[in-house]
């Protein structure tokens, strides 16, 4: 992975070779893979990171590909948000920073909202967090049977984000919706299958070959076509998506400052320190 | 349960002791549990109840407690609306009666899609009308496998209420809600289950035990972050569910007093009274 | 079938003698019966048939029935809008011919979305295109487990219609949707009952006996009851539905004029000849 300046990866930009410092990005086949890279810290989502797909989203939209795809690399499909970070930042520094990465967030959301091509994750191990509320906004999900799906906000002080808080319900129903992002239960991948939220679930050990098998042929429909109804069927809930996107900031904004929150992500980092 | 008069219970409400005519409330463990009191009418819901409820709920919304939950005494959950209580008005007053009984409803109803904090279910076993109606505003609904949920409506001449012509279309899809909510199918807890109505099922004999068992656990998660998650979930159509319960009970009250409802309410307790 | 002129029809419609040329329309036990009657072309739907169906929608509406029912004779549900009837047309006149036929599926889609009564789909074989699509506006879909939907408008260069791009995501959530509506997934009876598409699925060998008998039950229920329960529910999003019917129509006629559809279909039926 190159580390190039942003500058110069908006010139130097090609098909095959990746210029992201958390992303490997190549394109085959009319697809536009773009892979989490942070296995070590399995894919946890740090601020760069959240940079990098933003931009990945927009050159995926400009390219000539037919299909996106989000992925991880190692063992996991992603950790989340990266709750190390804000414990870097000094005290006087902490709102004013605070409000700058939540409007990194909404501007990363923003693009999964507006993505006009479809959008295919590939789940390819455990899922945790804003990678699980983000998949209502993918057209495909594909997973492993050795993925699982857990978003534990309300233990961390926090909130459902990624416009979950509208697409969940809308997916499985209030009560299924609740018990996932309320109450965080972690689901197993046929759960997830069961409420809605994945297309289909395959064996670890023919995961990769048989999805790329099917998104390769996938690739092959007429583009313009997948595109326009992709815009169509998003088009009746665009709107309302983005005002959630930025009403669930607007509260995530305030608990991440909350007693409960500090108290909770205090807790969980010191027992993560203890293994 | 005591029967002092409503200014009485205002001022002398307190944690162990319910103070309600058809209604047994208790706080433990930060759980305002309210349970339906006329186990010798199935928990048949008489106006008295309606305003019963509404007050509990008031008391729970400002109480110290986290989960509120909702259950019937005895063998039933509730069998829905009292239909022995309009027989019993003079019919010169029934339709200054009608009116005042759908302002207690739709002010009952508008107590649910408005309360704040995590709403639970346990259907201790069968439940009629708009017992079941209701489920699509609470946030976990717990059934035991003896359970049932059944809403002849229509077999009435009435139509659906509390929400459930926008819930259950949203929850199960058209064709599913229109099956129980126009057809009048009954469901066991295993189908309420597989339509998204039940967060989950239990064995009878252990039902008490693990649901319990979990509502503990959850009422000991961060409750400002549960209430606030809570109320963003419901945020982006609170305004729709009140326009929708009004629209309900203005066609309940058409309906309450049709042909096809007085013909229907008379063959019903013609048979109730033969049995 | 007889093949009076649509003027004579008006006036010497009667309960159980159909005068459509594309359609076998009786009225029995409080059910209006609309059969497509096209075998021979596994009743592909034509301008004819639209028109037809359009005006068969406007009759039961008015008639004294309580159900309104919509099957297929022979093998075949439908397979959808007959493709081959665009080529016919004079290259000069293609432009005008497509608004006219937009106009009338427009309307035809918008026939549906206001049917009043409950209306039931009985998929008495393999369903294709705008027969599946249309089903998200149906209130029972019964389905012989010989039945299959499949829906491939991208294969085509086409787009979703009939309001799918709204219900289907509504009733099955958005990855299930995109499925089937942008990928093209065939799916079987069980599938599309899984999906929410249909409210229960028999066995071929007893479909026609155990529906009817089902029907036959319902039709006796409080017919008021029922359409005045049925608008409720579908009055919620009748506006936004008509809008989407407006939407799909004014993208699809893009479509219809594209070079990925042309392709599409050429190829299409140049397969076909070489069967």
């Amino acid at each position: 992975v190159s580390s190039e300046s942003l500058s110069q990866k908006k010139t130097s930009f090609n098909d095959t070779q990746s210029e992201y410092k958390t992303l490997i990005v190549t394109k085959e086949d009319n697809i536009t893979k773009i892979m989490l890279n942070r296995p070590s810290q399995k894919n946890a989502i740090n601020i760069q990171m959240y940079k990098d797909i933003t931009l990945a989203l927009e050159a995926a939209e400009k390219d000539d590909s037919s299909l996106t795809v989000i992925t991880g690399n190692g063992e996991y499909y992603s950790s989340g948000n990266d709750l190390s970070e804000p414990l870097k930042i000094p005290p006087d520094e902490i709102q004013k920073k605070l409000e700058e990465n939540m409007q990194i967030l909404r501007t990363f959301i923003d693009h999964f909202i507006d993505f006009s091509k479809p959008l295919v994750a590939l789940v390819n191990g455990p899922a945790i967090g804003i990678s699980v509320t983000l998949l209502g906004l993918f057209d495909i999900v594909y997973a492993t049977d050795r993925a699982t799906f857990h978003t534990p906000f309300i233990h961390l002080g926090l909130c459902p984000e990624a416009c979950s808080s509208f697409t969940f319900p809308k997916i499985m129903g209030s009560v299924k919706a609740a018990e996932i992002l309320i109450f965080g239960r972690k689901l197993t991948a046929q759960e997830a299958y069961a409420r809605g939220l994945v297309t289909e679930v395959f064996p670890e050990s023919t995961f990769q070959k048989e999805v790329w098998t099917r998104l390769k042929a996938y690739s092959q429909l007429p583009p313009v076509s997948m595109k326009k109804s992709k815009q169509l069927i998003r088009s009746f809930e665009k709107e309302t998506l983005h005002r959630v996107n930025l009403e669930e900031c607007n509260l995530l904004q305030t608990r991440f400052t909350s007693d409960e929150c500090l108290n909770a992500i205090v807790n969980f980092l010191n027992r993560k320190s203890k293994l």
